[in-house]
């Protein structure tokens, strides 16, 4: 970290629980190989604290935005001036710009995140078809993100079905010809396999998926990000797949960050 | 400094304009020293905004307190839950303890910081008389510290008469055997001589004090640091003076700011 001082540019990530964040390291790391003269820092808010931390964030004149992440992204979304198409068609933001006049604008980085981690891997999505376990915040970003990315078709697997069917009627909205469907807990027939759950977080949950069916081309993709291997990465590496490990997400989204925080023409120019 | 994390405690100093400020260098230089998980950042807010930052300051968990600075001292003081006996007479803060369950105490270490920066460096002010220019905020902390630490008789002037009747009355009725009076713009007969008034800040203010009449043996002090000399330690220089910059009031207060704001047990005991 260089000094901090008057003339500093305020960054923050809200979350509740805040001790497990790695987002201002990354962040305040880029700001310092950049040379600017900013830092982030953590905000640890709770659930009922949140409407009145960002009134709070739109008066200090030298804030310029911050991410948001759970149990926030969804709550926020309300509370936003503007948001961008993303924003808007997922129902949650993960990132927030704060404007000269103190307007607050909401941003959806989660699904480009992960498409950028998959191709800093080697991954490239277009044409491949894809099935993603989840129909949350963040399974709903990654589903825009691929459809966007070229997906040939898009299976989404949830245990609340009409939740899954609700997200395929947002992407088909967006995305008229994409092949959109439900599936069940059974991976086979596609090319990528998503777990965009929270399964794999504690030790000792289930299996998103029925593991066993995985076959040996599937690329098995998480964004749990610890621990590192989840169960399902070890199913998948014993059952000789490929896999992609969550932390490409996030280390892919910070440079995404950076530039929808400080204002970036070209990341917020969407906003309606 | 050292690398913010997710368990990062966080601080702030609150002001308008906030570019100049040079609290956040010395704070963060002694949590670093002292091994502290914690920095302090600037927070940019006008006096329209205040009242909801520090709405959204009581809601950040990780939050333990910040300095505030012009032209919020005297605003903050209804905001606040609790006050020290000291900011209670005084009717300014200068710093916030930040309570876990989100309430905020307020206390005032402006004078206690000038008169331990007087003893930095060398001078007693314990016995002395005393000639006082100013009767605002950072005057009336300098009376009330000086009256604790045993000045002898304590002389106050200010443009505003009474203003400084009220000052000299609010001190008497804590120190009542202290010699106390108004004065006019002659500093002649007392042993030290401190301008507590923003006089010599600009370039081309008029001089706080008839400089012309000061003598060799009389300690004239300053409390702006910014110029580090001031139009008024030049003239006292000219004749002869010895003079006490406004560096020490700052640096002297740093280590009590830090243990007031992480709600050190001593420093908070008098709030009510």
């Amino acid at each position: 970290m260089t000094q901090i001082t008057g003339t500093t540019r305020v960054y923050a990530i809200l979350a509740d629980p805040i001790h497990h964040v790695k987002t201002p390291q990354g962040i305040n790391n880029l700001f310092q190989q950049a040379g600017f003269d900013a830092v982030m820092v953590p905000i640890h808010v709770a659930p009922s604290g949140l409407a009145t931390v960002l009134q709070g964030l739109r008066e200090m004149r030298n804030f310029d935005g911050c991410v948001v992440t759970v149990p926030h992204k969804t709550a926020v979304i309300p509370m936003c001036d503007a948001l961008t198409l993303e924003a808007r068609h997922i129902g949650a933001a993960n990132v927030l710009h704060r404007t000269a006049d103190g307007k607050l604008l909401g941003g959806m980085l989660d699904g480009e995140g992960f498409v950028a981690g998959l191709r800093s891997q080697g991954h490239e999505p277009q044409g491949l078809s894809v099935y993603l376990r989840g129909a949350g915040g963040a399974a709903s970003a990654i589903a825009f993100a691929l459809a966007r990315a070229g997906a040939s078709r898009l299976t989404i697997a949830n245990r609340n079905t009409s939740k899954a069917l609700e997200l395929i009627k947002r992407i088909s909205s967006l995305y008229p010809n994409l092949p959109l469907s439900v599936g069940s807990d059974n991976p086979q027939g596609y090319q990528l396999v998503v777990n965009a759950t929270s399964l794999g977080l504690s030790e000792g949950d289930a299996l998103p998926i029925d593991a066993s069916l995985l076959e040996p081309k599937q690329l098995v993709a998480e964004i749990i990000m610890q621990p590192v291997e989840t169960a399902l990465l070890r199913a998948a590496i014993a059952r000789g797949c490929p896999v992609h490990y969550g932390a490409p997400m996030l280390s892919s989204q910070i440079a995404l960050m950076a530039a929808f925080m400080r204002g970036d023409a070209n990341m917020v120019s969407d906003a309606t």
